[in-house]
């Protein structure tokens, strides 16, 4: 796979008064392309564990670029790659196109760690079964 | 007490492009007052307990009437209260105001819960030592 | 058409920490089946004018009632059926199902203007060529 | 000034299931802290201009890093430093504290921009008397 997709239509109340959509939206879509992504795997990005934790994967960090507006309505293309995998944290590089013309990208490394039911969070190693199923998708 | 008050400076991420507040940041911000009220008290709206669980307050229904726009910047005053305590719920009403201007005005209806580390809720009968803090104050 | 279906599946960044859907959403989720019904009939909820006004549908109010929580990946089904054409507004009846239970219902009220590029709203009559389009539903 | 300060409370809806204040909730919260900066110059991030065009700041682009979880009704202590004034955007650093501890920062670029009532941008250099009231601040 050289990148996994998702489509969606920006919603109003993405919008802000300047008529453009506003720039926190961004995060959340490439988070809910990252969640898209584990569900066409077969996996959840909060996945419960026989002991009531849940195996979950908290920012590490996330960064947007954008380059020209996108308004309510537009069609998105969003494209996700896995630029690295590493121990304990998946790296991803995230484009959105709308027409075919790159509106705004982004990276967001995401860190795999136990989720306890008290709040509490460690940060773990990917677990094999997870890692078996993710691959890296080399970058343009 | 008359009515319990908290003041908010609308900010630009609320507005959507008809350059006037979504009206969803409006059930936000009761929900935002009624916490604040609690706080007052001397009560969080998560409580922790000893066991691990938590009394919560989930919504049971809430309703909105919006008179006027509200825009960026604008300093609301929202008039918070307690329209009834029942055995396992409070009903507010809230009001928001511009300038002594009435722009909008809703209820909200919160029912006492047990919110366990499994996610799983059960309604409970409002605890004494809640109750004995909070008291219904006439609404005009 | 008895109603107007859309469905969804729950983001995780519309669940807050009980571990359940935020309310504020349904009024979002309302809100986008509303112009998703629009959209089905080829109109829009921001319809630009040749005088670069925009025919908009701010809200009036919106109740929302609150039976069942709502998870992360929930899938959703989203009813919606015009209670009501009235001159100048437009009445909404919606309902949340998932696996055919009803997890929450309630109604929205939004009124036909013209939005101006300053930011100002005047409430008109719906234009004949929406009102062709539009038929109401009874509600059961 | 070596940096300009905000404070606000977490509110409940920033949180997620997983207990912890949802990461996109960071870029609203610089974004806040910008406008708040700017309010504090006597200046606003939209201003009116005589022809009815506004002088806004849409995000070049923005990164947040996520050092520890935020949770609710955490006061955080949020600095603001105007790390590089362009010709035509402004390059902030924003750090997240609570109780003394950073819990994430951040950099926010801002281009300076005539927002038209059209909903069109164009990208122009800072105004001299926006430019006279901002100084930059040595980032540590």
């Amino acid at each position: 796979m050289d990148y996994f997709v998702a489509r969606r239509r920006v919603e109003f109340s993405a919008t802000d008064m300047a008529q453009i959509v506003h720039f926190a939206n961004f995060y959340k879509w490439m988070e809910e392309t990252e969640h898209a992504y584990f569900r066409s795997l077969g996996l959840s990005i909060m996945q419960k564990q026989p002991d009531g934790t849940y195996i979950g994967w908290p920012r590490v960090n996330a960064t947007c670029h954008f380059h020209a507006p996108v308004r309510y309505d537009d069609e998105l293309e969003i494209r996700l790659r896995v630029e690295r995998i590493g121990f304990k944290s998946l790296t991803y590089y995230v484009e959105f196109f709308r027409d075919g013309n790159r509106l705004a990208y982004g990276r967001m490394k995401s860190a795999c760690c136990i989720c306890r039911p008290d709040g509490t969070l460690t940060s773990i190693e990917i677990p094999q079964e997870i890692r078996d199923k993710i691959h890296e998708m080399p970058v343009p």
